[in-house]
């Protein structure tokens, strides 16, 4: 790979995106696209692409509401549904130039085989930035930075019950072992590139992760179908003295069920915009 | 999903399928397939399914030299080559039904989204195992353990130097996270589809981990190429009184890019067979 071939123009690497779209959008809402044929409306029983009319109806209405969008990988592989995929993000980027495109595919793997991966995020996709393991350390992080400007989102502490199996152990006397990824990732990102996940169901681990990694981007799942509180999240994880920034919090099954009718992508709008509107009142509270 | 489906046939589990290919093959190697269509040879340039045709004519040239088959999976996503992989291992379980595919995908991920990859896997790609980041927990793992008889192998202790950024870490006070892992692996493994990802490149690990799994099986990346020990590693990964059993041992590029020109195939087989006769040499010594 040629790493100047992958140099980004001006203003269009993924924190310069995500900064702009918070503040165009004056939105900290990321649409999750988890498209699940079986949920689907009627209406789209027959069409020749379901799985990429269900993901563009949902962007369409609901755009002018998020500050990213968010594909995720399971979805589609599930379904042998990558050229949806890839005519999706395709028409994201045609559409809604200023919203960035996270690829949630939570890659982990070394040297030769990561830089396959991203190969396929970034220039079979073209996806603005990718969810990475960090179990496999840093050289299972760096095929990814190679690409200047690209997004490398790292996992720090997940949502999930079972998250705690690992991520809270306590590891060289020191603290937790999401605490030691975020230090990691602070050590790791010379070059600006690097966010990480955290869960809104851990609100105390935010908070803690937040103050390890100053203002690095922080990508929320949780709230919405997870049950994660809107009100903790928010003031967990801001950056002081600047409201509205710092977190790309995402919701996907509650905007993107919200009807199992033809109304689907209205109904989308309606949960879209109470969140949004939830997450600003959050601001002011914080 | 309804695991009645899934139930295979009475000597057809993974677990099954690994112990007779150890037997009825003689062999330990596991031919890992990472197709780069950079490598390969003059003569397919210009067929319509390069990447099928290239690993086709390596494992019908290396099948009773292994006990296992393994495609890389980013080598596939990274050529958008989803279907050519489909017909790989359509072809492998119909031409050698006794020698197990392992999806090495690494996959991880919560729920829902990990019940999709385990779809994929099992499902459309129809894997006998599927490789597995435990960095998000035991709930990032049963939903592939829902598929009984299918083999879960989880990373332990991976063979690159990043590895020991986070596998190394004294957890608890008690011994390395990659320990942690294998306890952990231990006692997730009720139905006994778990296996574990150690290694090659540190012995000394292996020696530790199958000190702690019993008869777990371990794949063990990192001989050929990677430069691990032949000798150090089965004799760390024996299991004692049991020789020629308990470990998957793969190579992947030193077998397919042999050589560069049209006998490709040929002499991929000739470093198979000198890997798997060196593998049986060493376990004579160890």
């Amino acid at each position: 790979m040629n790493s100047s071939l992958h140099l980004p123009k001006k203003g269009g690497s993924f924190r310069d995106q995500i900064e702009a779209a918070w503040a165009a959008q004056g939105s900290m809402l990321c649409l999750g696209l988890d498209p699940d044929p079986k949920r689907f409306p009627p209406c789209l029983a027959g069409t020749a692409e379901p799985i990429l009319e269900f993901c563009k109806a949902i962007a369409d209405s609901t755009a002018d509401l998020v500050c990213a969008f968010k594909p995720q990988f399971a979805y589609f592989a599930s379904q042998g549904a990558e050229v949806q995929l890839e005519k999706l993000i395709s028409y994201l980027k045609t559409h809604y130039p200023n919203i960035p495109v996270i690829l949630d595919a939570k890659r982990g793997d070394i040297g030769s085989t990561a830089e396959h991966y991203a190969i396929e995020a970034f220039e079979r996709y073209g996806a603005d930035a990718v969810t990475v393991n960090p179990y496999m350390g840093k050289d299972s992080v760096e095929p990814y930075l190679q690409y200047a400007g690209k997004g490398v989102i790292i996992l720090c502490r997940t949502s999930n019950p079972g998250g705690s199996d690992l991520q809270n152990l306590n590891v060289n006397q020191n603290g937790a072992l999401f605490e030691k990824v975020a230090l990691l990732a602070k050590e790791w990102n010379q070059s600006g590139q690097i966010a990480l996940v955290v869960g809104a169901t851990y609100p105390a681990e935010i908070a803690r992760v937040r103050s390890i990694v100053g203002n690095m981007p922080l990508l929320i799942p949780g709230i919405g179908a997870q049950g994660g509180d809107i009100d903790a999240t928010v003031k967990s994880g801001a950056i002081p003295g600047h409201p509205g920034v710092g977190m790309i919090i995402n919701s996907s099954r509650a905007i993107l069920y919200a009807s199992a009718d033809n109304d689907f992508a209205k109904a989308a709008r309606k949960v879209a915009e109470q969140t949004r509107d939830a997450l600003r009142a959050a601001q002011l509270k914080s």
